[in-house]
């Protein structure tokens, strides 16, 4: 029973230490299919190998979500197998178009660590970099988990604390080389609304809803290999499985394409929160603010950065109490930016 | 709220107006992996590269059903949105095979209007066509849908009814160039019995059946970017998510093959009705009559008229009560052609 | 209704008969995402075309269970349509590996038939082959099965037992041409222990489980295009849907990763029960028992022959009762050899 993976607990992160993360994945035809069966996915940059080469690229990507399950999804056994919860992301970066065929595998690097006051867990900040088959970086971003201690008597180690952006700004993201919506196609996007018709402050309702079923959100969570159990056994949780956060992540953006068609491609991943947690049975909508807009050199790319909620309870702009906290209906809270069509 | 796609109503159509509908796809192994998934689906020409290659072709296309249901799921948002009913089909043909690789888009001409005497709906017929990244079409359809006004004050159109055929004949069909079945593997088929020995009339009860699942219907659905909320949202529909009628012609087509194995393409589709809504737990079962046969000039090639039955009452031969309207245990009421080796 | 399959009875076996199964099937990276997305599959090898070319592979092969079930499935119209049970496997090798792109056929003959005394049944034994598109084989195995006589009254045939192998030597197992484990990533493959650390006799507890649901194993019993009707039809089993036991192979394989992470390949089938039937709701979980070791010619590989176990009760180590039954709780126990790195 000792070869069994336990896990990591706080006192086993050091800061500076560099995990390479098991298991090195080929995406191809195969995962794209998936995703778009698995979400109503419907970007057509990510749709359709003509679109995309119309937008300068070299055939279709996977969807950027895609990309990041994938080298999320690798983390799990090392950083958060032990994590009592998830709490925020930030600098999250697309540095690289991932196409069908690329070979992604994920580093960690530990940035900060914190013991709680209670003796008994810490928060570990994590950089994680997916790297592709050439050694390029294709995404990062910043974790941070609350991890048990295995030892509480372990001594806490000397606090560190990473400086972390609250927003990215626009001359952090990395556009794709090439990039362009000069021969843009409308119609074919399925949207009409471009980067001047939207509004910083503009709250947009998705409209649409999907209720989730067991099998669903264990086929994609399987599929990003990542294997914690509180998902997929209920002998575990007899209570329900819990639904892994980045099936919210990418249902919500996906219905977010009914108002933002046109928000092609995510760049940044400025914060994000998993409000309350999903079970079998929720119904996810969504809606977006509008936060900022700035222009790029790249011709007919306009950048904007959109909160995306996901919600339970078909809520519309309401996201917090007077406490200061989610509402019970919230699921997701998640601050990006994404290119569009000027 | 007034960037989400409202769907179009009644007034919104005109004769002569052509709908390019958004999202193109690319199709590749993957969509064939799930067709295969989610149906049990086992024509040799669409499994295997080197059967279809002894059958003249280059290589499998993906099934002659993906290609419909990727090119009637662009059409949703545009046309049955704010559809009251899907009426019928008629005049659909099969024009060239999809490959893996392909990439798809549809349009839409609007060829009759007719408002109901209700002054409240109307009936709109479209000419949906298929396109490749040639400009070539794959595959065209006529469809007719009864759709809501969006104001009741709107005058009614002139009327305009297409002058559709009630039955394609073998001369409108198009066979694939190239297309042999004189080399053909009736062992690796999985049937012996050829086009001469079907006789027009004949019944066949096709045995097996299938207990529909939710989440196996929305990925289906999903799949081909149908996002219509009544197949997805139960707080929408609280009775039941309704079942893509699409994924009721897959799972009897599939189920069609304990008996018609060699009935190995589909190239034309005479009608169709989907007679009674199939909820989650129905048990679809299916039964074929044949209507007619002909013969065609490429080798080895017949061609067959087949009614194509699908149940969920596990019923055969009975599709009509004596008040003329289809007995409630029927699901759909499907006329095709199939091409055959003689 | 007789144009439809009505499967083998006993008396329609000889010793000696070659069956060529329908339906030829196309592999590809599909069927690779959607086993991924179906088991927690996460062995290096079958997951990254990087990795498997360190290993000295022409890129990643899909898993060597995908090939079992795709060549498996098709006996099932031939084989066990009338099958009362599922007795046994021997000699089953993975011969050559399966790439995307191949194209597989399978083929049996019957070696082995004995009339029950009952009168009503028989075993049948038949040695399939898998064929690729070459017509090479690449996986060979025997599996006995029990038939019923269509008619009671035909003749016992003459009774004719195969000499069968209860254990392959390793001098049986086939390695693939120029696999390597000299350039072997352990933080990669996901666990630091190698051959030399595990010891026969030796129990690993694989920890983690997955409550199954209906949907996946219809999914997955399909895309292997076994379509026998107790797997789907809950009109035909109102008891329930009876799982397929190679879904039980693939998740108990799967989740056999927590501990067993560089077993890469499996080689080898020495023999296999299906203890217990497998239902929806039920949580497999799974455990290995060290059967024996042997070193191979291949730089760096080593062999380990492995007992793994599937539970649905949890229960490690405890297999038979005293009655030498299979306790109520295990639903399988497979006997394999895998390849580990020295």
């Amino acid at each position: 029973m000792t070869k069994t993976n336990p896990g990591r607990f706080f006192e086993d992160y050091q800061v500076g230490q560099v995990i390479k993360h098991a298991v090195p994945r080929t995406v191809a035809e195969g995962e794209r299919a998936l995703y778009h069966a698995l979400y109503p996915a419907r970007h057509a940059l990510y749709s359709s190998d003509v679109f995309a080469a119309d937008c300068g690229l070299d055939g279709s990507p996977v969807d950027d979500l895609i990309a990041f399950h994938v080298v999320f999804g690798k983390t799990v056994p090392d950083v958060s197998l032990n994590a009592v919860a998830n709490l925020g992301y930030a600098e999250g970066r697309w540095l690289l178009p991932v196409y069908p065929g690329d070979t992604l595998r994920s580093e960690s690097e530990v940035i900060g660590v914190k013991e709680n006051s209670n003796g008994k867990t810490g928060v570990v900040y994590v950089r994680t970099r997916g790297i592709n088959q050439n050694d390029d970086v294709v995404l990062e971003y910043v974790r941070w988990v609350m991890v048990r201690k295995g030892n509480v008597d372990a001594p806490a180690p000397e606090t560190v604390l990473p400086d972390l952006k609250k927003v990215l700004s626009v001359d952090d993201l990395v556009i794709p080389e090439g990039l362009t919506f000069e021969n843009y196609y409308f119609d074919l996007a399925g949207e009409q609304h471009r980067w001047g018709d939207y509004a910083v402050g503009e709250i947009i309702d998705h409209v649409d809803g999907v209720t989730i079923e067991e099998a669903e959100h264990m086929l994609a969570t399987r599929l990003w290999q990542n294997t914690a159990k509180v998902h997929f056994d209920l002998t575990f949780r007899p209570e329900g499985r819990l639904i892994y956060g980045g099936h919210v992540i990418s249902m919500a953006r996906a219905l977010s394409f009914n108002g933002l068609a046109n928000a092609q491609m995510i760049v940044g991943l400025n914060g994000g929160a998993h409000a309350n947690p999903c079970f079998s049975g929720d119904t996810i909508k969504a809606w977006t603010e509008v936060l900022d807009k700035a222009e790029t050199d790249f011709p007919g790319v306009g950048a904007i950065r959109l909160r995306l909620v996901a919600t339970k309870d078909g809520s519309v702009g309401d996201l917090k109490g007077e406490d200061g906290k989610y509402k019970s209906g919230v699921l997701l809270d998640l601050d990006y930016w994404a290119l569009m069509p000027v």
